[in-house]
């Protein structure tokens, strides 16, 4: 143990009674909260923040400032009563905590500059801090990260995850610590205080563990010592705590979850008792350790790619599209990454691995941690695309909505949508990704139907600024845009156009060419319909469909591949449902079946002979 | 081992290569599909169909058979070939794997009677194998189930939550098989045979581990008998095996997964060599092992709940009735059983627990093996009802799709919906679940708004087959309901109604208290609007709908503690859009923020001042 470290113990206990006054302070005044589980963690969150970590308080945006995840989202009480201590915040301001007029919210958010991913959601903390730990290496900076977990969230599957492949990638610059208090919500934790349930565990996934008394102030900076030395794999420190320490009311028992302690007496006697803790000091803390400085940095401004290389009339999956595509993106820029869960060879991601393979991050079948880490990665710089077959990305639905609060930059691609994949059957099969997509109001949809617009839009995701998502399709489509095409996000394409269209019909992806056929047809009877591609769902070019509802007497058919709630038809009837206009929807209306893309596509009602019914029914 | 089974090692190996043999022809035959996994596994599949085993090919219904899961989906065609074996289908049946009009679809679903869950999913096999295991408990039954898995799948986390609730319950009813043949979709996979990496893992989680050669059928059939004679706690087979095994032109060998042999020369050689294989037998293989028979039969019929005890006016969270309800049905009922995740506290499943406390099982932390444990019950009798906090169950999206894609009998219930929430802050709200449920076309989807409502409705879940979510609000909302009013799924209730309504307004949950607010309002001001309950979002009332619009000027107003996509709005405006009606969606449009419940109810839009200001503009 540095010899720093030893004598600053006395002012960081100092520092950890004080962590506990202020969570219980802004609690009590919030009338809700944590205190509980924060008074557990108070001498973790001292040592961390006032002796191992490396940061400037005054600079939140350092590339190079060490990170610190509280996963155990709960607790945001102490960590904002650290930053009253680090000075970044003023002490008073704790006592807005939970108010609407404050960002010290029940959880924390990213609305906080020293926040990287919202947190809230058990589980998912060490999942972005694979993210942000990858990014150090990328950017070459020796910033260390830090995920404070609570015992019972070791419960979820994508902790186990995220030990996984954080020794895959062997991130020795991660440091877990599991604050063990033995107690969750309703009841004692799976594995309560049997530290050695937690340690075989860690070291079987292969990480360095450390089992240490969580309230010895020592103790703890041996350990994170100790991670500071091991090599090659990430450490998670195991501290045995008791919930509610050093509050005799509350301490180590059940019921206290989630409760404030009563502002009035109750708050008071426990503050009482707080006071009493303090020791002397032999050393004042020092202040916190400047970041090192060593990462390089990263581009600015926008990515432009060469003009497509394909020729009208090729015949390209989009989902190939979108592996050439994204490998041509990162070849040209650094921030570009891309990870995958096995199906490399079928997203076509490979094609990036094998352009630009040490930003490429396989997570092996592992999806949350897949969408987790790309939420780190982004968090701290880097444009991540994670994809995955389309469907499977539903394994990672509650990741997307915490990135969607986080308004992270992430840039998710799930291929095989619909039954147009064909005989694999339903369960490869995506038919609610658009609606699980779009529900969350600021992810940006998006589902190209041939390979140029493909390319074009994977430009655009990378330039634009929030959390995004690419709809790919399996099989080969013809190219019907020249090189020269422009697409935006929130656009659309007319593709056939008269002024004696009946009808307007929009399709997205595969059902553009059922579409298209569909307009052939009802030509050779001498019928005229207009036809739209609908490449941007979300957002949605609610003029020109107004303007094309006007202009067809009315009639939208949306015929999508995709269950009928959530997809192209509800977007387009809620974006012109202002102009008193509605639609008819076509989409799959029951769980499929195998079968050939062919006779699926048809028997599900989505093909150009149903199209022709709905014209000219 | 016992004698009989070394006697039949032969017998087995015979059926091992029958059963290549036919994932060969099948595989084939249909142009796709997985016959290198199919390979890998033929050892263990023979062990287990044809010695291990104990049910009656005769009698797919029997509740006694022993009950096998497929986890790694994509080796169906190894299932259908050991079905032919066992006489349960034809050998030409195979020949129409992956048809239109075959049930022989890529991946094994539920449409087969011997088929408990569809999987194809990675990662999901094991947690439906421990509902299916604790059903056996909740019979009374001897039956033993079997869980083979891929070593792919193994990075799932879902896969290490059932491996802790596993032990957790002491399952020693249940095995799995993990066909380690280092093999993934897009290269090696995470452990590639590196056994003892498994073996360290499994023994952690507290699980009997076993590793042996996967093509020795004496070892499998050992390591089955130790799985029988190892009490208290569950066990894990890890088979080494090789993908391909038998056929030596992709035996072991990279790029060679979800790829038949080519219909012709390349599959008759592949053919012609695994008959060499064939070896003389000492002894023909047994049949079956008939079931044990050992089983309480569960009741047949539906079950009615005495009405509830709720007084009008009375103040009572619809999360509080669902406890309350999901008791009363308990206790009438040992089919009804209760799963939570840490928050039964919150959910009141605790009041389940309560009283019936071996039928309430706790999963901690862990959503994806509660959704999955309970879609492994539902498919064996027991009506399931797993709770958590609605924002929550996102974590098991991927559990949800694969359950409605089985059709599983399960009841899932989701509190703390909505921005209704307060201080908690975003993470908590539910604000997408509902978007979600709709999406899947087979999930009924309810949410009411009074206790009455709640508890009518619970009964009703319980009665009706197939799965089902039902949302709950964390406030106290008044009893607006008598105890004898009535419920249907697909229902709807007027609550305000007169002859001259200029609209109609439509809530759930706690926006109707909002819009009844807005209704004396507007009275006051001499403005009459009808106002209707919405409990019940899908199915749903259309007729009723439509008639209140023809009614009410053609004006129809949604209000929904939601995000605008997918929820209340879009359900109202699919079923009256053939009528040419369209919809004002009051819904939340953006990431919340914590405050207190009326704040953010009134800032986010969905309060009766808005619905006033829609009514009125």
């Amino acid at each position: 143990m540095p010899v720093q470290a030893v004598s600053r113990v006395a002012a960081l206990k100092n520092i950890a009674t004080r962590l506990r006054i202020d969570s219980v302070r802004s609690t009590s005044e919030a009338g809700s909260g944590h205190p509980s589980t924060c008074a557990s963690a108070a001498e973790i969150v001292a040592a961390l923040f006032f002796s191992e970590m490396h940061y400037d308080p005054r600079d939140a945006k350092n590339p190079d400032n060490d990170r610190f995840v509280l996963s155990k989202g709960h607790g945001a009480p102490i960590l904002y009563a650290a930053w009253v201590e680090a000075g970044i915040i003023k002490r008073d301001d704790i006592l807005n905590l939970r108010k609407f007029n404050s960002d010290l919210e029940g959880h924390p958010t990213p609305r906080l500059p020293w926040v990287d991913v919202a947190t809230g959601s058990l589980g998912q903390g060490l999942c972005a801090g694979i993210g942000i730990a990858l990014n150090a290496r990328r950017i070459g900076s020796e910033y260390r990260t830090y995920v404070l977990m609570g015992d019972g969230e070791t419960a979820e599957g994508s902790v186990w995850e995220a030990a996984h492949v954080g020794a895959h990638h062997k991130l020795d610059n991660l440091i877990g610590i599991t604050d063990v208090n033995a107690l969750g919500q309703a009841g004692p934790t799976q594995w309560q205080h049997d530290m050695d349930a937690y340690a075989v565990k860690w070291r079987a996934f292969g990480w360095h563990a450390v089992v240490v008394d969580g309230h010895d102030v020592s103790a703890i900076l041996g350990a994170l010592d100790e991670a500071r030395r091991t090599k090659g794999r990430p450490t998670m420190i195991l501290a045995k705590t008791i919930k509610g320490k050093g509050i005799s009311s509350i301490e180590g028992k059940n019921g206290w979850h989630g409760k404030p302690l009563k502002k009035g007496e109750e708050m008071q006697r426990a503050l009482d008792e707080l006071e009493r803790q303090f020791v002397p000091e032999d050393e004042p803390a020092a202040t916190p350790a400047p970041p090192r400085g060593t990462s390089r940095k990263d581009p600015s401004g926008s990515i432009a790619l060469d003009p497509p290389a394909y020729k009208l009339g090729d015949s390209v999956a989009t989902r190939e599209a979108y592996g050439d595509a994204l490998a041509k993106l990162g070849a040209k820029d650094v921030r570009v990454v891309a990870l995958d869960a096995d199906v490399k060879n079928s997203t076509f991601s490979d094609k990036f691995e094998q352009r630009v393979g040490d930003r490429f991050y396989e997570n092996f079948i592992a999806e949350q941690v897949m969408v987790g880490s790309a939420m780190g990665l982004a968090a701290r710089g880097a444009i991540p695309f994670p994809s995955t077959f389309a469907a499977f990305l539903t394994r990672a639905y509650d990741f997307i909505r915490m990135a969607a609060i986080s308004n992270l930059n992430i840039k998710m691609a799930g291929s095989h949508a619909g039954v147009s994949i064909g005989e694999d059957g339903p369960s490869q099969m995506a038919l609610e990704d658009l609606a699980m997509m779009r529900a969350q109001p600021n992810i940006a949809v998006l589902y190209p139907c041939d390979a140029v617009s493909t390319e074009r839009l994977i430009e655009k995701m990378a330039n634009h600024k929030g959390p995004m998502y690419m709809r790919t399709s399996r099989p080969k489509t013809p190219v019907i845009y020249g090189p020269d095409e422009t697409f935006e996000v929130g656009g659309l394409k007319v593709l056939r156009e008269s002024g004696n269209d009946v009808a307007t019909v929009i399709g997205a992806g595969i059902t553009v060419f059922e579409a298209l056929k569909a307009y052939e047809q009802l030509k050779a009877q001498g019928t005229s319909i207009r036809v739209i591609d609908l490449y941007s769902l979300q957002p949605i070019d609610s003029q020109a469909l107004l303007r094309c509802a006007k202009e067809t007497k009315g009639r939208l058919i949306t015929v999508e591949d995709h269950y009928a709630a959530g997809g192209v038809g509800d977007a387009v009837a809620a974006a012109v449902a202002p102009g008193g206009f509605t639609v008819r929807r076509l989409a799959v209306s029951e769980i499929p079946r195998s079968g050939t893309p062919e006779e699926l596509v048809d028997h599900y009602g989505i093909s150009a002979r149903h199209i022709v019914k709905a014209v000219t029914a």
